[in-house]
């Protein structure tokens, strides 16, 4: 007798849902671009996805990431993939340390999904594989390396996340 | 000190490098794709893309195989991601078995690469990641997850990959 | 008082529509992507899409051809627009002859709309201005040419539409 | 003896050509999309494109409308697209009217081409076929329409083009 497969999809906004409005000329969170990816991936696990904020990472408050912790911990997925703005997401996976005997994926996008040249799909692509083979932990997938919670770094100068020395 | 991962990529055709020819007004298998998805997913790790065939997965034999599986053999990278149609991708995995000491992982797509709509670049991210995390064998990456060689099947009436009973 | 300008879309197959389906591995003529197009484009113009055929324009016959006239001439609309696979495309134009006091343009693409890269979104954005402008009579807008009815020919080598001699 | 039409390219910026950084949140005007977009259009005239500006237009000043017009008068081909914000759209094509047998269309775009959902592809292609059809003379192609210059309006709330009442 085989299950499916479940995986939690938590979008908390950032690059990868980034819309431009030209009355404005400028950038805002637009609604997660996760279902649109996950239905071109042609994925037959189940899945939902659930918004819990739509901010630049800039604007993530210790209140915020404590709201994410407690909403993961209480909930009853094994699987979470989490869509986050790129400059804040390992504060974010560090606040989400406690958790345990849960296999998370922190993913997002440098380019956002909404662009004809993105990292989104390859991201979310990243997340969900790794989220079901990895041992239970938090996780950051981007850059086409899959990094453990507290061994990376994003390299604001070269726009890109690395191995942190301190891992 | 760091060691950066590298990633062998080895092409052999299918739908996911599949291009239309209006001249002909059908299709045919064109140059790998592989390149163009890794330059858009932003990857860090260091990589390299040979193109071994250019068949439709009907089209591989036994001999094609057996070249496939001494190419990997010989070759001294530990990571593997194989691009291959979807029709035998199961069989080429099983001619693979004897490999030791390696994480391959084989995707496709159900959709070529150069549609709007495609599987490709998802399931491309989704081999990157688990040749990365899993332990050494051979895996199938396709429809969102991450199938043991051995324990999956393509469900040609679903058009899909499905976890295999006898697996 | 101002009118609102009407464009009749009349979608017959070819290239413009195809679709790959990986089950057998082949091209068929999908529903008209015209819409899609024209909603990208941010057209705030009237209009209608219709489809008389789904066929390869090699597979238009005579009988087909005067189905199309025959519904344009006693149709109420003054501009149409309408998506023909290629290699047939002068001669359905031909067809269309007797028709009077109607601007109409006929125009297709050399590789699929389903395709990332596609002369289809620029092809009807050419005949929707077209149609706009010209007098009325019969028009192919293709390779970012407005030809006249007779005027045009497609060298087929070069896949391409060129002016032709004996216009 | 036939002569192959040859169209001038202006870019002067605009939403058509922006790009987004992550770095910084915000988003540029990039180099002209207009080489891509005729590439993939696979137009088979001869052209040049010249980048005059990068701006917004709401940042173009009468000086820099002086430069385009000085530019386009003692410049020695018939037809021009020139590429341009929306916002100042119809005050730069009022400040070229004193140009004489010449036809010039301008256009841009609501959504940046560099986003998969684009007007960009669309509206170059309808300036592409206007130009080559129209009288001598200023126009606008945007929203599915070709305007004479001055029967034309940005309606700011609806972010389209309209047939102003005192043109």
């Amino acid at each position: 007798m085989q299950q499916t497969m479940f995986i939690r999809f938590i979008s908390t906004g950032g690059t990868i849902d980034k819309i431009y409005f030209d009355e404005m000329s400028n950038f805002e969170v637009g609604d997660s671009q996760v279902r649109h990816i996950l239905t071109d991936g042609r994925v037959s696990f189940d899945y939902d996805v659930i918004s819990l904020f739509r901010k630049d990472s800039l604007e993530m408050t210790a209140d915020d990431r404590e709201r994410l912790r407690a909403y993961v911990e209480q909930d009853d997925a094994r699987y979470y993939v989490i869509t986050h703005g790129t400059d804040t997401m390992t504060e974010t996976a560090a606040a989400l340390r406690p958790i345990k005997d849960k296999a998370i994926v922190l993913t997002g996008a440098l380019s956002p999904a909404r662009f004809k040249s993105t990292d989104a799909v390859f991201n979310v692509g990243m997340a969900v594989a790794a989220v079901q083979v990895v041992s239970p932990g938090i996780y950051i997938a981007m850059n086409g390396q899959v990094f453990a919670e507290g061994e990376v770094a994003k390299n604001r100068e070269q726009n890109r996340f690395e191995r942190s020395s301190s891992g």
